[in-house]
């Protein structure tokens, strides 16, 4: 049984503490919003008063928060009052040059660090299936690994600080590029008359297969569990595909590095949100290109 | 055993011929280019002197032609001369417009016909292990279906007239899309201290899986088999690529179909090959994004 | 006096036709619309049983129509029927190829030709100040300008065969694509709180002028009679826009020319029409790039 | 006469600061390279050993530094150790964001602000012919107003704090946008036969007109004083519109603006540079588009 300190219990949050409580941690739980609060109690967190409190009694602190600014400003306000050595695991989706920062803070603090987002949403929260991308140093990833574990399906391990965030805005740039490509095969085979299980029949066993064709189809049929079989409820909001493209494109900015259709990718989700639907699953995209969203 | 016209013996047309003349059929051959002929020769298929010669004697008359302007001079001019109800399989890649006037002269014509366009390259031209996409009348298809056997993995019938090339120019769409897609999360993953395998290990398992990082993998190492192993040799051109999503733009404009990334996908291929490396692997693509291939 | 036939009397023909007859031409009109010819009788036409009639009697035949595909139709059908040396003009906007297709035809007939596209729109056609683009021999071309002439306000000859419509989508790509990237800057100028008078001011008098914002400009104030000013009623309708920038993209991948923003233009266009405003100003995808439109 | 210190001498700050020494001001000027300290000696700039010396004698405070990190650190440092009231010029080019940091700094410490950023290039600095985009209070508008006249060619206050960087950065989106648009239409006018004096002649003169083609025409010939007739010297080099286009996505990121064209021609800049032509002209991205770069 280890102390933990879970600072920021949303949507995401509450059910990752509440695998942590149900493996047998005793989880300390901090969060701005008193109703998360309320669900976080009932799910056996206790809650302290304020991230201070929680940090100092931890042996483990992990913040899963919505950007950058919000972990640095956590990480220098606490990262100073936990015990020398306490392992800090940030599950934030945040940019990179943040996640360094919080790297360099934990450490000139004595801490140990571990960058560590996390994919498959509010379902594999609740599951304890999340895939976590981790980075950091050998040793701090080793110490982080069995605390992830009772939340995870499975634990990268990417590299050193800030390889978890990088190895996620790249994967999930792929994804947001292939869904809207997915999505403009099917708007263009509806034009030619072709019927999306022929599309789907041949796509999903040759060279377009993907994941966003194979496992989430952005049409209804040929995949029953993909939100486009129910109206397009996410699933995987277009609001946070939107954030992490725009993650990644700040990221290869900063770089140097040339992404032309990830930041295609973006604009068309930022069109999508401008008129309304960032709220929509983000494979609904299908339904702005054919001009159906409006 | 079948009396099969093969018109078109090029790089795909001479080994796909080889395989039908190793299945027992009676192959009868011809191309403009007199070296194809040697090949075919060689093969076991009987040279004539004209396309009106092959087809006067055919039970079946397969086409594999650069464009569809090729399809439709042969067509034109030799369609009337087969026998009634002889079968003609267009296995050339060409837009869907001339598909459908190439169905349509046909039938005028008293033929049956099937448009069967196929993925796999040479390597699964001389393996016989082809992806066959077909559009046609149900009967007409059955008809071509045990024909076209042997030098395929697969045949999957899509719909109607133009329904093959539709479903080829969706897929390979998809395909160019995600490949370059691929390439972007890899040039921006080095710019972040990424390892190629960690960033496949993380995409190849998660959210980004595609057959253009599991199968085809963009950069040397992770998937020994792909061209990035042997210097971007083809494989799969960027030339070709580049015809395809052309076609699927035409197809596009014609029908109405909105595919932002797929001109983008289009519009980086022409720069590729503006150049100079049409040649290339389309999965070299990376090497112009990262400014290695100017 | 000319005895001038003129096919295709909509809404850019008939006030075309009408600036002829004002200039003391005899006009024989033609148009498959009843309507339409009503309103030419209207303004002094006489009007013709079908195109052949006008043809037979003309000097010159001007054309007036939609797309390539009627422009040729109908220089296949009555090119032959004109008395030898008689000068056609085609004034519709079509891509290059056909435009190029019917120079053939009519010089096969013995017929002299020009290509002469215009800008201007319905305002410009009633006022008898279009630009005329034009393109053909120089003989033909000193022909047609003074037959031109009252109903322009300029005439550039731009080259041989096809050189009119050239130069037209060629501008209008330039036109599409500047007018998105104004709106654009004030999109993002409003976002940073930046007036639009403020952005006027700087951008007109320096290196982002551009007649999209110096003569056309996509919000209300700065520019009275622009379309902003009266809820984007056109003007140039982003029906039109996509046409053109269809016509370029056409003309592009036919002859190998790589437009990046061109292809894109087209594809926001497109998504802006899909989304039911392609009756809106073409300035008035400003509202479509703040979500505004949906 | 004023006290004026120069804190950044280097390809425009000198330049800058020699126009205001004529003016008859005492400049005292600072840099971190002895090089760009030499040469501001002998334009009678009076060189001091640090920014905190030139900013403890002066009146105003001009800053032309390279990115917003390092206007932040100056004021950081010495806003605080001028008299109350100076006023402060930052007339570098940096992020809005940056921007309004440096103004609230200057604030604090109880001085006027005024930012300033200016196009016009090492030409226009050398000339005096500068045009400044200016946001900050009016007061502290009027009071920079005659500071800058020596420099200037053009002075716009464009609104609050801020609001010089946003106004520089959209005309500049609009600007980067339209070259290439103009570009891209030269490119495909030559494959479509088209002169280039034919395509100058109708876009210079109709819709299609900027200051991309009227002033600064990316092909030789129609405008003999463009950066393409001296084999694209620069004028405005590539590296430095992808530092402003990557200022216009920041700053549209953040602010939730949707700026398609600007992010694609920032990604095609990006590429350009890529390739090795960081120091070209930024009208020489015709050659890239073109194939001819490489």
């Amino acid at each position: 049984m280890t102390t933990i300190a879970f600072l920021g219990l949303g949507n995401m949050g509450n059910p990752m503490a509440a695998n942590l409580v149900k493996a047998g941690h005793a989880v300390l739980g901090f969060d701005l919003v008193a109703e998360n609060l309320t669900i976080a109690t009932g799910n056996g967190v206790t809650v302290v008063a304020d991230a201070a409190e929680a940090v100092k009694q931890a042996e483990v602190v992990i913040t899963m928060l919505p950007a950058g600014k919000h972990v640095l400003s956590v990480y220098e306000s606490v990262a100073a009052l936990a015990a020398p050595g306490t392992l800090f695991i940030d599950s934030s989706t945040i940019d990179v040059e943040s996640a360094r920062k919080a790297h360099a803070i934990a450490a000139a603090a004595g801490m140990a660090s571990v960058d560590a987002p996390v994919s498959g949403g509010t379902v594999g929260a609740a599951a304890g299936t999340l895939t976590f991308m981790a980075g950091g140093a050998t040793e701090a990833f080793s110490r982080a690994e069995p605390i992830l574990k009772p939340m995870a399906g499975r634990i990268v391990h990417c590299g050193g600080p800030g390889a978890g965030q990088a190895a996620k805005i790249c994967n999930n740039m792929i994804l947001g590029i292939s869904m809207i490509g997915v999505c403009e095969a099917f708007a263009l085979g509806e034009k030619l008359g072709l019927s999306h299980q022929a599309l789907f029949d041949v796509a999903s066993t040759s060279s377009g297969q993907c994941w966003s064709i194979n496992t989430y189809c952005p049409v209804p049929g040929p995949v029953p569990t993909s939100p486009a079989n129910r109206d397009y409820k996410p699933g995987f909001a277009a609001a946070l595909m939107l954030k992490d493209l725009k993650l990644a494109q700040q990221a290869a900015q900063a770089a140097g590095a040339v992404t032309p259709l990830g930041a295609e990718a973006a604009q068309l989700y930022a069109l999508f949100e401008a008129q309304g639907h960032g709220g929509t699953d983000f494979s609904g995209i299908i339904r702005f290109l054919r001009g159906d969203a409006a």
